[in-house]
């Protein structure tokens, strides 16, 4: 494979960026014996909704399809979700920690365009790269909400080209999340697969172009 | 709400006519300590696979997929799949027990129009329905596969219009899928959840209109 020309380096933020395990613990804070099983339930239903409303051409705000999951995942368990919780797990959405050298490897890329490109809204985006350390170091934060169109449909990967004035093989797309792996590998983004769980690709008939631990391994693209 | 007027009574095919519970015997076989999780998995990769590669613009039958989803659920368990094991999972799929009451209910619609419509493909459903006691009972085999729209797309749906002559709400469609039955109410048919496992319907915004334990409860609708 001849090096790819990267001219702008985007960032899924879900599970890429940011970890979401610190809603795991609000979770098992509030249901100390459900905690665990409801946020598993939770961030499953969120992903699956998302698809489901897509392609049932319904769709609504990712912070809707999170309430929804949530009350799910809590009416399974046999649970009952007061308003006082559900405030309060969503509002640990908008303050989920990052992962540990995000900061250290946006500062690397000073000379590129760097870009968030989420199935999240502005309403959880912002107040969630406000909080962070490392907002003023991207140039865009993009959400699929400005096109109602989720990943991974081609129509959501096209806002990248549009926004950032740059051709497919100019991007390189990092997620964690496999299904967003595919859909960006299969539109002709160059994708990099931050596999942090040591998980095994999915069977989609696509493959990432690169394989890292964490995102310290992209840093080989502007050597 | 008002009686509806049904003139065809249209089944999904896999959990609501045949029970897939029969595949996950055949797994317990093969893979004794790691069946019950394969089959699992398995099921689950396979409604995914067929969302995402809707979403991404990459059809493929359903027969290809459930192989793609068997091979992944094999290989996240950390066993291999001789090819022997993979003819002989996948012949299992097409020799599904039926569920007890199917042949006396499809009986009892003797006056309506019945049909099955699934998003397996006929190289699936054809030796299927052909091993039951009831496939002379049943008017039509309906596959998305002549649309290559999977369930739950709008444009699914309608292909069941076109092929029976009906209007959307002179249909109404039996799914054991809350996913399906989402898709179909939002579509516009009458929709009956058939609820065998006692679950917790999804929050996509739509419910069904009845909801039956099994498929004897839709025989309201004809007296």
């Amino acid at each position: 494979m001849s090096k790819p020309q990267i001219k702008a380096f985007v960032f899924d933020a879900y599970g890429t960026l940011f970890d979401v395990h610190s809603v795991i613990e609000k979770c098992n804070e509030l249901f100390p014996d459900k905690g665990e099983e409801i946020s598993k339930v939770w961030r499953q239903k969120q992903l699956e909704y998302s698809f489901l409303r897509q392609l049932m051409g319904k769709y609504t705000t990712f912070l809707e399809i999170t309430k929804d999951a949530l009350y799910y995942a809590c009416k399974e368990a046999g649970v009952e979700l007061s308003e006082g919780n559900k405030k309060e797990l969503i509002k640990s959405y908008l303050k989920l920690e990052h992962y540990e050298e995000v900061e250290s490897v946006l500062k690397e890329l000073s000379s590129f365009q760097k870009a968030i490109f989420s199935n999240g809204s502005l309403d959880m985006l912002t107040p969630l790269v406000d909080q962070s350390s490392f907002g003023h170091l991207l140039d865009e934060v993009l959400t699929v909400d400005e096109v109602k169109q989720f990943k991974p449909t081609p129509m959501s990967y096209q806002l990248v080209l549009e926004k950032l004035g740059v051709r497919r093989e100019e991007v390189l797309f990092m997620s964690s999340n496999p299904w967003d792996i595919a859909g960006a590998t299969s539109f002709g983004f160059y994708t990099a697969w931050i596999n942090r769980q040591d998980k095994v690709m999915d069977e989609l008939g696509v493959k990432p172009h690169y394989e890292y631990r964490d995102l310290n391994g992209i840093l080989e693209h502007i050597e």
